[in-house]
């Protein structure tokens, strides 16, 4: 018996609620949320980081996407909750539920605060033609949730003009630039990675990404930011107001919405801009739908953030380097398991300088756990590690100069035939993407194949994307940029030179191991024809890709010479940091085949 | 001075018209028109087939896209239009020349009847927004045009079940039973080429597609067929209202949709969906916009389909050899232009059982003729070929069978070495899309890279898309497949087996010459693994590929493999059906590599 569903359900007795919807998010509508947030963890127990959760007289279920039914089918038990099996990955599913299984008059409620107003949007509309009403005045919640995590509360910080490369101001400028551009009056700033970005500000709110809760309304002549003050520290303060940026109370964004002119127009970004702020909004100003400009203007590097970059990249491969080192001299000797592992690996990131912790949770997975994409090793699967076997060890680290996401494979015994194959069809798509060049306007979307090619070509695949945009001290997922089709795809945005993205094909075994080679790399100018100007990508992370595991008849001459002088490469910049006996190892680990 | 445009004018001050709109399509927007409709062409001169026209006081301009800039800059002097360049093929620009050039309080006008309604719906948004008012009731064409040709009045005939493979009943029921997943009522029919499928109808009403002018609207347990009755045969008519169908008058249609019942659905296609028919749906019936179920029906050509194809690709084969061997023999000889060489292979062509006529205007380009991609030869632009240089020569056929689609271009003399570079790094476009191999779900537009790569990797590139789909004794284009990204191309069609798709990858030297190699592909099932359902594609078009052209050194052993073994293919099936000299002839051009 689950007393918290009792709760809810005798609230929803209360106020006539037939059925009631939570999602997985917080007001922000990011995929990092604060503790305080994490309704349906506390409620069901399951702690994916994409589920909705329906509840009705008779029923409850959570919604999730195939990469969670595992996990939940575990967390789930005797929570009182029915796993429900998403067909399509982030799409509410649940709405036909509803449609299917309330009648007519009756009354469906939710927390506008914390669900995206296109959701509801479409959720109007489907049940205004069956009779269902929709309210969205409804937090069943916080009455109930006795020991509820508070509200976030850690100090924001700032970030130094030496690691952001442009001032608040000169962003702000530039903002403003694209919104006289679009016809614009007002921009609503809701995603917590864009106002860190505009604001040059960082916190410590949400676990893994040094994000500062508050919202931004940017008014002609005026640009507001709306945060608990107790959260600024006096020298932010002062600068902010320096910069003319006027500090509210964070629940003043609602009535600052309600007041906007008629007449006038804002941008809101649908996505991540909640059901209550869009209802704020007086009719009559003019809804402009896109993507914020912060949005796509920090996925574009400037030149100091690159450089940063790529200082960030060879403490990370410094760290990675020891790491393997240690793991490879260690495995049989002393006890390590997924979990230690991924502790060591912390700490030698942490050695570096101005790395301030992992960027999302370490996917180390032994053997068969390395099949499983999303896999966090727990108290309850960890594994111990042996000198065989295969080990997928997905890691990231956030510093002032930049946010790092690296995936390294290896094999700690003798790898099979069928494993060499597996590993170099998937390697030879991580290398395929890095060398390809490309006309000025082509789109994530348009050039994924060719990291998929080599695993088509043998009847194999992978059912993630290939990449995703990095961000800069922020978030390790971060848009508009992707390489691939997934719902989190921006079909519009094309891949521009400075902007930063993961590169990380990959092959599962069920039940048996997991390949995958992930780098980071950077969108650069190539050549410019009479055909018009091309773009290529470079390789920014510094790790060795373990050759033991490559099939080399496999490889083409050309991969086979990427890869010969990435390793080259790779040691050159390393060997000059690590002690001497690293350094050696380096030196065969990055042998040309 | 344009005596017709004059007459226009006069036309707007009576009825206080500011700005006149005047859209290059029929009612039923399709991409072939009789001539009836063809009101810019007797207006501007212009002979392209994608243009807009708007006419205020001051003011006559026509928007059109890069294919056609030159055609149109000539076609257009002394016309009194203004050449109005698109920057992005396909959009309705002209809008905004409107907003920016009519006062507050302007009337724009246009006629309804062959707008599409979704321009319409966007043009109302902008309009109201600074206060112009729109009326789409205005033809203001018809009493001034004096010799406008009559409407349409070819014989409709029947499609025989051996070439249609399904009965219009089948067809009807696999349409019905798509409707009652979609959860619709009734499906209106616009476009001639999905009616012409469903009912196993033909005509002769455009120039190129054997269409018959009509409309349909599908209801339950009723289907009626709106065209002229003295076009259909009376055996035909017989054969329609045994198999149930109701033919009424061609303008009933309007009548018909006003009748629908309150409540109900209706599946339209925006894009191929006039105002005047969207305007008449009364507006409590729920308008479902999607493709068509005809169009994404009839794109899956059934086996019946599928074996008239390659019967008939043969027979265009056999024509195309006959037609290569000639002209390489005559060349030099006797005079050859690049309009005598289209008829010359429209005789061959013609010769073969069943061919209708061409399915396309040739596109026969002569050097640097052969660099515009749309170029289409007139008494004034047509040159004579010589015994050197490079023709490009793109053409299809009409048969009861199919509807073909090819391009080869050959060198009449010495190649260049620059020339061979060109030609064969887009021929191995052409021949790695024919070789990939993809999961079941891929789009079309994730599979395009594959053909551009060769071309990226040396700083060139084509600007139109790679691939189209092709109808069955039908359009030569027809959707909604695609292969590229292009405005015709719906983002949700996956490629699926039975698809036939062009596979035409081209390089383009300005003044200098145009390399394109297309064939007809046809998509199939390959192996099923633990990874899901594979597909690939098969080359249905048999015509030698000029290997005098071709720098093997550029070319894969997989190419070079996959060529030898097509001219193998090519010549043994050909071979048998030719003439002794032209088989002789064919084994050389066939050799291997």
């Amino acid at each position: 018996m689950n007393k918290k569903l009792e709760a809810i359900r005798s609230k929803m007795k209360e106020y006539g609620i037939d059925a009631y919807i939570i999602p997985i998010t917080d007001p922000h509508l990011g995929e990092y949320i604060p503790e305080h947030w994490r309704i349906i963890k506390w409620l069901t127990g399951f702690t994916g980081s994409a589920a909705n959760v329906v509840i009705s007289e008779d029923f409850a279920g959570l919604w999730t996407d195939s990469r969670y039914f595992i996990q939940a089918g575990k967390q789930l038990q005797d929570s009182g909750f029915e796993l429900m099996k998403l067909k399509i990955p982030h799409t509410p599913e649940y709405i036909e539920w509803i449609i299917n299984n309330l009648e007519k008059g009756s009354l469906v409620a939710t927390d506008g605060r914390i669900m995206p107003s296109g959701i509801i949007e479409m959720m109007k509309k489907a049940f205004v033609r069956i009779g269902i009403n929709l309210d969205t005045g409804h937090d069943l919640v916080s009455d109930i949730w006795e020991d509820r995590p508070a509200m976030p509360v850690a100090e924001a910080f700032e970030h130094p003009l030496r690691y952001a490369g442009k001032s608040r101001t000169e962003k702000i400028e530039a903002v403003r630039k694209q919104m006289l551009i679009m016809g614009a009056d007002y921009h609503l700033l809701t995603s917590l990675d864009d106002i860190a970005w505009l604001f040059n500000i960082r916190g410590g709110d949400v676990k893994f990404s040094p994000l500062f809760t508050s919202f931004s309304l940017i008014k002609p002549g005026e640009i507001l930011l709306f945060a608990k003050h107790e959260q600024v520290p006096e020298y932010l303060k002062q600068k902010l107001e320096k910069d003319g940026i006027i500090l509210l109370p964070y629940e003043n964004i609602y009535i600052e919405l309600q007041r906007l002119k008629e007449g006038k127009s804002i941008i809101i970004t649908p996505g991540t801009t909640s059901a209550s702020l869009f209802s704020s909004i007086p009719a009559n100003v003019d809804i402009i739908e896109e993507i914020s400009i912060p949005t796509r203007l920090k996925a574009v590097k400037n030149d100091v953030e690159i450089e940063n970059i790529r200082q960030v990249l060879i403490k990370d491969g410094l760290a990675l380097s020891k790491f393997f080192f240690w793991l490879e001299n260690s495995v049989g000797k002393v006890r390590i398991t997924e979990l230690s592992a991924a502790d060591k690996l912390l700490e030698f990131r942490m050695e570096q300088k101005d790395c301030t912790g992992p960027s999302f949770a370490t996917i180390a997975g032994y053997n068969e756990h390395g099949a499983l994409p999303h896999y966090c090793a727990t108290p309850e699967t960890d594994v111990e590690l042996k000198p065989e076997g295969i080990f997928l060890l997905d890691s990231g680290g956030q510093y002032y100069g930049g946010t790092t996401d690296i995936t390294r494979t290896i094999c700690l015994g003798q790898a099979t035939k069928q494993q060499k194959i597996d590993f170099t069809l998937a390697l030879k798509g991580t290398i395929s993407l890095a060398m390809v060049k490309f006309p000025l306007g082509t789109k994530g979307y348009q050039i994924e194949m060719i990291a998929r090619k080599a695993l088509w070509d043998h009847g194999m695949n992978y059912g993630h994307g290939t990449g995703h945009g990095v961000g800069y001290f922020l978030n390790v997922h971060e848009g508009p940029q992707t390489i691939g089709t997934g719902a989190s795809g921006d079909m519009k945005t094309i891949i521009e030179p400075g902007m930063l993205i993961s590169d990380e094909p990959a092959i599962y075994r069920e039940g048996e191991y997991g390949f995958r080679t992930e780098n980071l790399i950077l969108c650069a100018g190539d050549e410019e024809t009479e055909f018009g100007k091309f773009l290529k990508f470079e390789t920014v992370s510094l790790c060795y890709i373990d050759t033991s595991l490559i099939a080399k008849e496999l490889m083409t001459q050309e991969e086979i010479k990427w890869l010969n002088d990435y390793h080259h490469l790779v040691y050159i910049i390393l060997s000059q940091m690590l002690p001497e006996d690293i350094k050696l190892w380096l030196k065969g680990k990055t042998e040309a085949i």
